[in-house]
């Protein structure tokens, strides 16, 4: 009995060496934080399945660092800086050591690359695909944390970096689409969490395009706007320009046909800012590195997505974004 | 475009009423929480898997209210306070609307039970079985969180409740074994979190029963005892009766052919702690309401579990508890 069963030697092999100081060693039930002092905490977790997240040949660390980085975003999009995760992974029995092994060295890279470490989690056996989850957690200094509610008539609607990549990234992977430097499937695999961007300060309301540009927007109306009592979430209209949704190169080479999955199509991790008129040269002016667009603005009315193409028409869409049930 | 999507509309209906203040109605990405002035956060996150942690027919609502439970017997084991959970949830497309409403439904009278609310996740579909991940959140007064590590030779082994009822139900519901009252299986599908028993001042080292009593004190073992340096990890030996095991009346009567079934089956979450000598006295006295059992003493040597039977010969048993891999 003093052996190790399989399942903590697992833990210990590929896991432990990523434990943050909190975690113990991974060596305990739980992680205990002293939270740091005078900030406020922001938590956010996403799941991810096997087929549905990510396709069972992706490389195993990228998918780790997919994971992780989905999760950065959602802290990127409001404004807060990392801290570090607890992970469940359920795989099936069968799962060879070397994928452990290789999805660990994906957490190891990421973790250097954003200071954070590992607090703890939990490792099960499926009869189904490998399902991930990852809780985060960051921190805001009280009160600056950007939230989905604060959209006004009239504000800009603004983007980081390009948008539809990593749709078309997936169409790529899947075949359907001809991605000759393979930069498009790299945006699938691996998103850009654009943490340090959004400031509380020039941002009224933010989210991360996860699920599609076009219903990711839907949310920041919905959440917008003011009620007759003057308080957030009376709703409020979007107008964007097709055309001025920033593409890279390689989506523009994809043409016009594809500009529909781009607009919809999801996985981007770019954040969806609305910004007050008197903010807006100061935004545009913010990053030297990563781009930031303006798309369109919020208008009065109800809390609908109108897209414009080239000629003013409205574009229609038969989807706004994904969708996992209904 | 208005509409929401279904996946939000779910997550609207059934959800969003369990929302803790900082979950924000489940309307923003995170949840932002004001860590309680001069508390240490204590975190923990334990998955579940429809036919590995649960059986496809239990009822919905009990299977949130074991998920709840497993994460809040974490925090018991550590002395802590509960505060609030987050919750990622993987569920075929065909799930009936009537499943989420009834796991909503549990969520909800334990939320009140244990005066908790969720403050986020995440929901999205599978091929394969529903998995859920929970990650919860509980406070300690600073340096009064028990660990793992803490137990010395000479220390009692002590055990709450009884010990076994759950593996027993398990094979109940599975046709192996007579359950005339139906109480084995209600205590594999509802455990009793041992919240306010664990207390710093009295338990030197603390975990709860999830994979087996005889594996779980291994873990304790491993954890414990003094190196060279003085520091915990070196090991310590533990010895426990089997006899002094306590079980159920519903667990004796299944005869002593179920006994290493109780031993090493696990599901018990029950608080298994290291209890220094001068201390014994008044853990014995601590509850009226919870049985607390002397079931042995940790004795020096290698981290080695070693279980005597009534005649005081060593048990064989062929595995300590539950592994996932290996």
């Amino acid at each position: 009995m003093s052996e190790l069963p399989g399942e903590f030697a697992l833990i210990a092999r590929h896991f432990r060496p990523l434990a943050a100081p909190e975690g113990l060693g991974l060596g305990d039930d739980a992680a205990f934080l002293i939270p740091p002092p005078g900030r406020e905490l922001v938590l956010s977790a996403d799941a991810m399945v096997e087929g549905v997240h990510f396709l069972p040949a992706d490389p195993p660390d990228l998918v780790a660092r997919k994971l992780l980085r989905v999760n950065l975003s959602d802290l990127a999009a409001k404004g807060a800086a990392p801290l570090g995760y607890l992970l469940t992974l359920a795989a099936p029995r069968a799962t060879p050591d070397a994928w452990f092994a290789a999805f660990a060295a994906g957490l190891a890279a990421d973790q250097t690359r954003y200071g954070i470490g590992l607090y703890g989690g939990d490792t099960t056996s499926t009869p189904g695909p490998i399902t991930l989850s990852l809780t985060i957690l960051g921190t805001v200094a009280p009160g600056t944390a950007v939230r989905r509610a604060g959209a006004r008539a009239g504000y800009g609607i603004w983007v980081s970096g390009t948008i539809g990549d990593a749709a078309l990234g997936l169409a790529a992977l899947q075949g359907r689409l001809a991605d000759p430097t393979g930069a498009l499937a790299a945006r699938y695999r691996l998103p850009e969490p654009r943490l340090g961007l959004v400031r509380a300060e020039l941002v009224a309301a933010c989210l991360d395009v996860s699920d599609g540009l076009v219903q990711d927007l839907g949310h920041l109306c919905r959440a917008g706007g003011v009620s007759d009592g003057g308080v957030d979430g009376g709703g409020v209209g979007a107008e964007i320009e097709a055309a001025l949704v920033p593409r890279s190169a390689a989506a523009r080479a994809a043409g016009p046909a594809w500009l529909a999955t781009c607009l919809t199509g999801g996985d981007d991790y770019e954040v969806l800012m609305a910004v007050p008129p008197e903010h807006e040269p100061a935004l545009a002016g913010l990053s030297t590195t990563v781009p930031l667009t303006r798309i369109g603005r919020f208008v009065a009315g109800p809390a609908v997505v109108r897209v414009r193409d080239e000629t003013g028409a409205a574009m229609m869409l038969d989807h706004g974004g994904w969708s996992h049930f209904g």
